[in-house]
């Protein structure tokens, strides 16, 4: 019982796509090769100013190339990040769950 | 009866605040300010880059002003829109619905 819950928590942190400084086709492409290799479920995940992009990859990603997807559950959250000369600052994050 | 669901509709849509390029503050201002004023909820919309300041205006808002404010719903979304030169192109959208 506990090695399958296990199991499903590391299957789900496989399918998780970060989106950074890339162009937005290039993340689109990963949610679409996760999906296209038997994953049913992608998780993309962002923070700052990506947060944009994060959205545009979702959007992209169910409109033009598997139309079968859906937006299940969108969380928004607050991330404390260490700055380089040692002071905290706060910035925004979301993750945005896609399954089939 | 239809005329309290347009009473409803309408209450609805006083409580948008749509964010722009000011500075995010501003918006969170906008956002608290319509909770101090009697808002049960208030919906915060953005498109394209501005996306990331709207999920800021709520974090900042639920974090800092009033901790009582529950993120109950988070939608996104593709709208069209239609450029100077008569061409359209698709720019992503979300929606944030705050509740005390």
């Amino acid at each position: 019982m506990v090695e399958s819950t296990e199991t499903i928590r590391e299957a789900a942190q496989e399918n998780v796509v970060l989106i950074g400084k890339k162009p937005t086709m290039n993340y689109v492409l990963a949610v679409v090769t996760q999906f296209n290799n038997g994953a049913k479920n992608v998780k993309i995940r962002a923070r700052g100013n990506a947060i944009s992009r994060a959205v545009d990859v979702a959007e992209i990603s169910r409109n033009r190339f598997l139309t079968n997807l859906a937006v299940s559950d969108i969380t928004i959250n607050s991330e404390e990040i260490s700055n380089e000369d040692g002071t905290k600052s706060k910035v925004s994050s979301i993750e945005i769950l896609m399954n089939k």
